[in-house]
């Protein structure tokens, strides 16, 4: 990674982190088990790739990252819901979440599932106040807050994470991956570009490149994903590894191998910076396409 | 109940069921388990009382009808979504409500979850939707979004499930029963008619008035509901009955006696009527209170 997107990202992350701890309640607050859990999950120590990604598209656009911060700690808080759902012993039974207890192994299933709840139903009237505050216009309030929804619903990540478990060993092809890949990962990224995009008044065009960008960057996004799950160890992703293949899950890596992964994550990266070219030569969209493709966690 | 207050029920009941029809995709839209079990739970026969206090809300302040629908079927969208989830084995662990299998055993519990995580986010999508076809002000739809927020949050549905389960079995008081009818209950029926008002551009008096029947109303039905728990039959309630005892709830009865329960009821629906009196006599939410207390399912 550049030093300049290291720096960026590093001051990114801990702007959203320091809005985040002004957002949800104190963990004394009652109910005390129910902050904790969001807390516990929410403040585990992510990339926070989805909310630099909200701010850098808001800058590529001209935006000021302050209107935008709102926007950014919604999409991480829909993020960290997602995790804490399908983290739980009904979906993928997952113990360890970024070299933490998962929530459900902490707190208990109820409370887990009514953490997410807290973090799923929260972003909205977060951005809606955001927007009754004078950040956003009305009219891009009530967009994102529609691109929040439909990044979740039947054509977002609740739809992939349904047919996820439904697919679990059984035989893979490409359209399931793509199904899987646009779904469970592209249309929370693509939220996040387009919702920036949106905080800033961007164009249609640069709506379109933005969404371009944001449908090839989480298909890149995940294929390097499920190749560290197959190639790093626990320490550097804080979780088990190799549990795509434990659980038999369908991914680009388990139909076409190591090798043909590689050069696809690299070619969708580049193919992500080619959508934003005409416009937006300097951003860290540019160098982040790069990064979610070289990360080692 | 009176037979104007039944035919206005019927009728909401019918124009709600028809506009949620449309706007869940079919059951065998892909993925089709998820659509399927969304519209098991949504269609599964309730009162759609909810709603009703939506459109009844609106229509006392002078809006029109069709202007309110997409935020009643949002709100019942997220009492759904609440049942669902509250009827999870790790919660309530429920087999029955109204009559029908809980979704989580016709469907299995991850397929639950989703469906509750659907109908617990649509919504807010649905009134942005709204609000940007024009039905409401983009500042009103930025307010009913704000309130569905509020209502589900610590102040809402989500902290007051936290509260419920973890009071299971130990002494309870009225400043726990209180905690539990104004989390559980009252925030939703209270944010039902304040998003009614705000469908109308209501004036701040009749909001205050509102947001006063909505509390008194909140209370009487659950006190209500505990009582047909304890008096109904299986057959009326579409559940087991006696559950609350069994479960050891925290519930004004418990407390109190079923007279003392009885009396309480009857006392706030009179008093819920008395908030909207200055501006409001002949509106179904007066009727609807005393349905509240004296319906026997």
């Amino acid at each position: 990674m550049s030093t300049q997107l290291h720096e960026y990202l590093a001051v990114v992350k801990r702007e959203v982190e320091e809005t985040l701890e002004q957002l949800v309640p104190p963990a004394d607050e009652p109910p005390a088990e129910l902050h904790r859990a969001i807390r516990h999950s929410l403040f585990a120590g992510g990339k926070r790739l989805r909310p630099a990604l909200v701010i850098a598209a808001t800058e590529a656009c001209g935006g000021a990252r302050a209107k935008a911060m709102a926007v950014a700690c919604a999409i991480e808080m829909i993020h960290t819901s997602s995790e804490i759902h399908d983290d739980l012993p009904c979906m993928d039974d997952a113990d360890l979440r970024r070299g933490q207890p998962a929530c459900h192994r902490l707190f208990g299933e109820a409370t887990a599932v009514l953490a997410g709840d807290w973090l799923m139903t929260t972003p909205f009237r977060l951005v809606a106040e955001s927007a009754a505050r004078g950040d956003l216009s009305p009219q891009a309030g009530l967009a994102i807050i529609g691109e929040m929804g439909a990044a979740l619903g039947s054509e977002g990540l609740i739809a992939g994470q349904v047919v996820d478990l439904a697919q679990e060993g059984k035989p893979a092809d490409d359209a399931v991956v793509d199904y899987l890949y646009s779904h469970k990962t592209g249309a929370l990224i693509t939220a996040s570009v387009r919702c920036g995009g949106l905080v800033a008044g961007a164009k249609p065009e640069q709506m379109l490149s933005l969404t371009h960008y944001g449908q090839l960057l989480g298909r890149a996004f995940q294929i390097a994903d499920d190749i560290l799950d197959a190639t790093a160890s626990q320490a550097q992703l804080g979780k088990p590894v190799a549990s795509d293949a434990r659980h038999e899950k369908a991914t680009y890596l388990a139909l076409h191998g190591l090798e043909a992964a590689r050069a696809e994550a690299a070619r969708l990266a580049e193919e992500a910076q080619g959508a934003l070219r005409p416009w937006c030569l300097d951003s860290p969209l540019i160098a982040l396409a790069d990064y979610a493709v070289t990360r080692n966690y």
